[in-house]
Parts: structure tokens; sequence; C-alpha cells
């Protein structure tokens, strides 16, 4: 598959991983732009790459990103700094650009160094097999515990954008979760970056698969403008909203051990944050969420949630529907709740809190059986 | 076993619960006193029985409370409300008290109404046989999906304190949780109420199983007086520390579907509250908390949970030691993990911060497959 114009990447395995799996892709902007966007974990615990390529980013220039599965290099000190480090200038050498314009990311294992022969070995191979065909490769090269690569490809007015990503709100946790890169041929404006916050605070921001904030989130925009052509912010936001809704739609269907793809719709909240607030706090309600494994019902669970929001509210008159039936009207039981279908994967929850005209959608998974065994035997 | 001087109570199965238990019991304070102190919980979804207690506790006196399980009576709109107000008026009229000196509780299923027939015809037959000898029973009335009733008797200098307790901590979910009566037969001050709150705030309030605030979460100090000794608020403090950590223990350790109890100690951060806020970030982690489940010694999760707390920390120099090996230091790995035994029930993480001199424990549990059956279960 193949990257916009004006990009080349390569992908190997290093051997990071204990299969034979593509564990370090590098990727290339040959420009002529090298406009970077990026946003990274709120975590205040954050991995080494991280701390790296928010110093990087904030330059909004980056000329190559690096990024590995097999070890998120998080908590490991002095060393794994220097690890990072060493993993950029080795990179900015192989490509003879400047490791102030290289971008690190790491996912897997916290707690524990990177094998860094194998890192530069890697990294040594790949940047003498490079191309323009290694989309696929390179989502694959992120995976950790996903099934299948995510990726996304569009193209309009000559434009194109293509996206990998992997993992999912913490979903394969002490893997350091989701990173993501959006590339695109495309010429932007200097609002780059703050468009690029926005479109990720409405979609990427708005999956919360377990409620966990990793040491590694990363996602970077790359433009690299050879396709000639300078798109309007409004056209970068419209593209990067396809882009990125596309990918967060993979990332939770992907989620590992869930049964259920969960969307939970609050309308009429007095503001965007009341209802983002609302929604995050069903998303994050173990209760709620093991109900919709068991395919109960309970919409009693709901509005123990919802009360548990800071947004404002009036605790008498909510409704709410579960894949369309009105099973509570003013806080109290209505049509009867025997009714409400779980057969499909996706399951709606909406919430009508009925004191504003704000609306807002979280995307969130159940909490099953599978997702206790995978993270409680992960590790070990 | 005894109820403290001037209390008397009975309990009786009114048909609440599918099975034959005890599920309502009424408890009357016959003085000299009736001061009354109450903590409610603090989700805006409220269950009736809440909205009213409330304005009872208000005026600091309440002379009986009655206290039913098989169903919240939560999510049950106005007609809800005009049965737990038709339950105290009943109560007040059998005991021949006001119905503004009758607190009602309630635990069970959220959403259904109560069978009011039942409910009334089991308190007229319990304010018929009501005496000073059923502490035991009263705590077996509340219990949902508890195993066991959990009771503490306290005696010092000449008075008497005894408490029942139900739940814990959003364990048995939909059941709105946890109920707790504490009588005494001392003489306390008019700052009871304020002394209680301090105490439950550092007691029920740092259990925290699953992250869930149920509708219905009450505790109430009801006291007599009838001893004849009046305490100090320092002996109050004390004495009710004693009886709300002792509850707490056999709570947590009662956690539907836990395997292990898990103590979040952390140390030396810069306020009380920092201290609290950084615990209950790890106590509702679920990736810790599935880890735990596993055995698995896996501190990248604790650093990583800590970090999305909104206290004060430097993410470079916090120390971790699970059940007593020191697995972390400076955020970076320090003994082997191995070395950590996962034998016992109760495992304790201690984490220090080192920004400061503030301390506090969180109780947990770990997250289980039963955990996952339980809630996805109960009410189908």
């Amino acid at each position: 598959m193949k990257l916009p114009q004006g990009f080349i990447s390569g992908a190997t395995s290093a051997g990071l991983k204990s299969n034979k799996n593509l564990d370090i892709t590098l990727i290339q902007n040959l420009g002529p732009n090298f406009d970077c966007a990026a946003v990274f974990t709120s975590n205040k615990v954050v991995a080494a790459p991280v701390i790296w390529s928010k110093q990087i980013a904030a330059s909004g220039v980056a000329k190559a990103i690096v990024l590995n599965s097999g070890g998120a290099n998080a908590c490991t000190g002095p060393q794994g700094f220097a690890d990072t480090h060493q993993t950029a200038e080795f990179v900015a050498d192989q490509l003879q650009i400047s490791s102030s314009d290289v971008l690190v990311c790491s996912t897997g294992l916290i707690g524990e160094l990177l094998p860094m022969e194998k890192v530069l070995k890697g990294i040594s191979y790949i940047a003498n097999h490079m191309d323009d065909d290694g989309l696929k490769e390179s989502a694959q090269a992120i995976m950790t515990t996903d099934s299948v690569p995510k990726i996304v490809e569009l193209e309009s007015d000559g434009v194109s954008f293509a996206a990998i990503a992997k993992g999912a709100g913490m979903l394969a946790p002490a893997l350091a979760t989701m990173l993501s890169v959006v590339m695109t041929d495309a010429t932007v404006s200097s609002k780059a970056q703050e468009i690029f916050e926005e479109v990720t605070d409405r979609t990427f921001n708005r999956m919360d698969s377990d409620g966990c904030t990793s040491t590694n989130d990363t996602v970077v925009l790359m433009s690299s403008g050879a396709s000639g052509i300078s798109i309007s912010d409004e056209k970068l936001r419209e593209m990067l909203t396809q882009v990125c809704s596309n990918l967060v739609s993979q990332l939770i269907a992907d989620a590992e051990g869930s049964s259920k793809t969960v969307a939970i719709v609050v309308k009429n909240a007095d503001s965007e944050k009341d209802a983002v607030d609302i929604a995050r706090a069903c998303a994050r309600n173990n209760l709620l969420k093991a109900a919709i494994f068991g395919g109960d019902p309970n919409w009693g669970r709901v509005l123990a949630a919802v009360g548990t929001a800071s947004a404002k509210m009036d605790p008498l008159t909510i409704d709410v529907s579960l894949n369309g039936i009105q099973v509570c009207r003013n806080s109290a039981p209505e049509q009867d709740k025997s009714a409400v279908s779980f057969a499909d994967r996706l399951v709606r929850i909406e919430i009508d809190m009925k004191v504003g005209s704000s609306t807002a959608t979280v995307l969130t998974n159940d909490l099953t059986h599978a997702y206790v065994h995978e993270n409680s035997a992960y590790s070990t």
C-alpha cells in the first residue's frame, strides 16, 4: 500500500518481540515541507520517547519518525532516555538529517530497557530498504496485541492522506497503548497543530476502552506538501476528522477482550464538556460495562453512572434508551426493558439530559472475562 | 447480640427477597437523647429513601430507622418517593412517634418499585416484636450479596457502641451498596455530625472496591445517651474510628468476586488530599487490579495509574514497593520483581512520592473473573 507523495518507509523484524513479527518501522518525509503536529498522553508519568518527541514536535518540524513495538521504554530512568536519544541520533545519521527532526515512539511492556543492539541493527537495515509502498508493513510493525493492522487511506481533490494506528485506550495496557501516524502530501497552514488538537480531542479522546491512560500515547501528523496542493483549514479539519474517526472505529472494534462496542450518546447537556463528562462517567463504570457484557438491560446502572459526573443535571428528569428502547423516562421506568436486544456487537446507549442542547458521543467496550484474562496474564 | 442501652430492634422476612432470608429491620432509639448524624452518597442520582432521610437527618434528631434489602427504591419516580414517605408514616404510626423522626434506607435492584403491601406488613410485625437483643438479625436483614453479616461491638469506660453494615463500595452494584448504622448509648456533643463526617471520610470513603458510587449509600450514627455517660469529642472520634475501620475491613474482605484485598499506601505526598487522589487513581485502575488478580508484579501499571492523578508529583522520582519488595526506585526498575509473593489475600502497594509528608491508605480489591460474572449476571 502506497504512502502519500513525499513519504518513504520500511519495516523489519528486529527481534524485539518474542515472535518473528515486524517490530520496528521508520518513516521519512522527503518534503518539500516538513510540517508536523502532535498530541501526547495526558499521563504525568510518560515514557522516554514521549519526553523526547514532545521536544521535537514543539518546533512544528519533523523529517522522520521511528516506531517500535516489543518494549515501551517507559519507567526506565536515565538509561531509557539515553536509549531514545541514541535511537534518534542513529536514525538521523542513517538518513543524513538532524536528530532534532526525528520523532521516536515505543510500545510494549513498561519498566524494561530496549535491547539497543537489536534496535539499531533493525534501523540500519530499514534505512537501506525504504520505499513508497510500505504502508501496511509500517502498520504491522507497531502492532502489539492488535489482531489486525489499522490503516486508513483517503484521497480528495488531488491530495492524499494515509494513516496507521495500534492499540486503543489502554486496551492492552502495559503495552503503552495507542500510537498513530497520519501522513499527507497536502500543504497545510500554520494552524495544523491547533486543528489536529481539535480533531483528536473529538475522535481519539472520545474513545475510552477501559479508562486507563497510557504512558506512551502519541498521535502525529506529518505533511510533505509533495502534491503541490494547498488545502484550506476547513478541508484539513474535514479530512483529518474522517481519517481519525475511521482509525478510532478500527481500534475500538479490535479492543482486546471486548465482545461489544458501546456508543454512549449524551444529548441535551448543558455544554459539550458536560456531555463528554457524562458519557465518560458511563464509559468508565465497571458495573455498567459488566452488565452490557451480560446482555443485561440494567438502565439503573446508567443513571447511577451519570450521577457521578460533575456535569449540570436534574437527577429526576433523565431519559435513557438502550438500543432504541426507551427504558427510562424522567429517571423512572418506562418501556419494558426485556424488549432490549443485545444481538449486535454495537450497543447504543442514549442519554437525554434535558438541561441544554449539547451532544457528545464516547465509544467504549464491555467488561468481559477475556479482558480480565488478557490483563491479568499479559506480562507473565 | 445486645444493642447499646436505649435501643431496641426487630427484623423479619417480609418476602422482598426471592429467598426466605430476613429483609427488613426496624431500630428504635428510646432515648433519653435522640441525636443523629448521617452521611450520604455523593452521587447526584439518589434513591427516594436518600432524599427523605437527608431531610430528616438535617435536624440532627431521629428516633427510628427502618432498612430493607430486596429493592433499592432508586430511579422509581414520584411513586418511589411516595412509598418511602408512606413507610416513614407507617413506622411513626406503629411506634407512636413523628414521621419526621424516622429514617428510611433501602438496598437492592435499581429501577423497581417496592412491594409496599409486604413492606408494611413486615413493619407491622416487627413493631410488635422488638427487643434489645437483635443486633445480629438487623445486620442479616440488610444483607444483599454479602456472604456474612457485618457487625461491630465496642465497649469502653462504661459506654457501648454497636454497628451493622452491608455491601461495600458498589461491590454488588445495582444493589445500592453500602448501608451502615452505628448506635451508642453515650451522650455526645453537638459536634457529632462534624466528627462523624471526618471519621467516615477517613474510613468508609477510603474503601473503593470498584470505583462505582451507589445511589443509596447511607451511614447513620444514633446516640441514646442511655448510659448516662457523656464522652468527649476526642473519645467519640476515637471510638467511631475504631468502629468504622473495623466495618470497612469486614466489607472489603467480603467484596463480591474479589480474591485479594489491596491496601494502597501513598507516602510523602504534598497533602493528604493528594495522597488520597493518588491512591484512588490506583484503586480505580482496571489494568492494575487485573494484574493483581493474576499475581503479576507489574509495577509499571502502578506508575501509569499514579500519573493520571491530579496531585503534585515528580514523575521521575517515584518509588514503589509490592508486598515489601522495592520493585521501583526513582520511577525505574530496582529489586527483581519476581521476588514479590502474592500468596496472602492482602496485597500492600506502597508508593513513595517524595514531594511532601502526607500519607493516606485506600483499600480496594482485585478485578476478577468472578467480579465480571457477578456483575454481568446479577439482575437477570
